[in-house]
């Protein structure tokens, strides 16, 4: 009984651990304490996941689609971009970026634009920032 | 038989000319001639497509992927965003963008962060621009 | 008399067909009407001149600062960027891009971003766009 | 005398604390270690200062300018944007964003474009990503 409890915990460490820019699944959280959820990458790197805005979307979990990619010479260096429809919001937000080691742990660092609707001028429309994902941190 | 032959040629004239910002199923070109093939638009606003860039790709086509969105209260605005993986090439590109009636016609105007590997600095790896994408003329 | 005359209309036209992407001096119109004048492009590549913005600031001129590099590998590759203080509006333009001539002779093409005040959230401050400068037709 | 040092050396501490979003001036230093140093800002806005990056310019110092600006409604929101010529690399970088206060002091979050020459494109000349610049710590 004991060794089964154990195994278990030695488990649930071993994926809290293996979290990184070659396994990206799993839950990874920005400045503002949005939640990016990767919850496949598929083999072709096609990404499955949800996306947990911190603010102006009342709490709502979207779906999330997006690619991972790496070129033959640079394996190390994973490209990835994702999408999230605002649905309900007429908004559409995309990221684009690379995962990378810091000292921190593995850090998922994104440019993103975000475009929407109502505004006075169309140029007004698209707005940009950055945001920097790192893994949630185990309790 | 003339008047089948008539409602034929009706039905494809009405086709060209239905792509605009509420139809954008077709084929699409911007200022460098890459195209871009809007297959399918789902109910939900999800895109299916191609894109067959002009440059750098060996003259490859991809699949793409990306979404529409419109707000309740802005229904004529319309909201796009695609990605490619360029497979093989271990690059990503993701277009922000609208989709205008010009003096020309319809027009989606983009702007796209393309993330890349092989590069000195990571700071380096993200690059920026607009694409304007008008409809294919008829020959 | 006639001579004169004459002399003088040949440098006006030289003057309008110099403006290219070696003698930016002279006044630029963007895809909206606004109007990029530059008055003087000192030797070590400072921009002095004004901006005309056909919306958003009720018609006013605003000065307009920047720069012009080129490489000394690539002389004839010009990039250029140049910044306004909206003044009264609390809110700052900058443009980034370069020179180049195309089919309707030479353009600037810039990507630009604003940054500005009053937004719900902080990351909703800085919009993103595009803009191509083209030198203004003589009447 | 003992008075005389006293006053002197509480200045040099003032000074030292009073560095923030309405007191840009002084040294700030990025993620990646480059330097933004702001030497003055005049009375209408006007940003005079020098820029020292840590990597890509063999550790040369580049004048810089730029601008600050808040509107009336929202005095405490600091916009900000200054650019770098680096001369003799043909290159011209654009910084924009704001000030704020966060729980480790003041920030200067920007989104830069970076302009060059070189690239077998023209659509590759424009990279974009973002820098955060904190206070530096005094010694």
């Amino acid at each position: 009984m004991r060794f089964l409890m154990i195994s278990w915990i030695g488990l649930v460490v071993q994926s809290a651990f293996s979290q990184d820019c070659k396994h990206l699944k799993g839950q990874w959280v920005n400045e503002m304490g949005s939640a990016l959820i990767i919850e496949a990458v598929q083999k072709e790197g096609k990404i499955i996941g949800q996306y947990a805005s911190s603010t102006g979307v009342d709490g709502k979990i979207f779906p999330l689609s997006g690619w991972v990619n790496q070129s033959e010479e640079h394996p190390k260096e994973v490209n990835i971009s994702f999408m999230v429809q605002w649905e309900g919001y007429g908004s559409i937000t995309s990221w684009t970026g690379y995962c990378l080691i810091s000292d921190g742990g593995p850090q998922i660092k994104t440019i993103w634009n975000l475009v929407r609707s109502g505004k006075e001028y169309d140029w007004e429309r698209i707005i940009t920032n950055s945001s920097t994902f790192t893994v949630e941190k185990q309790k």
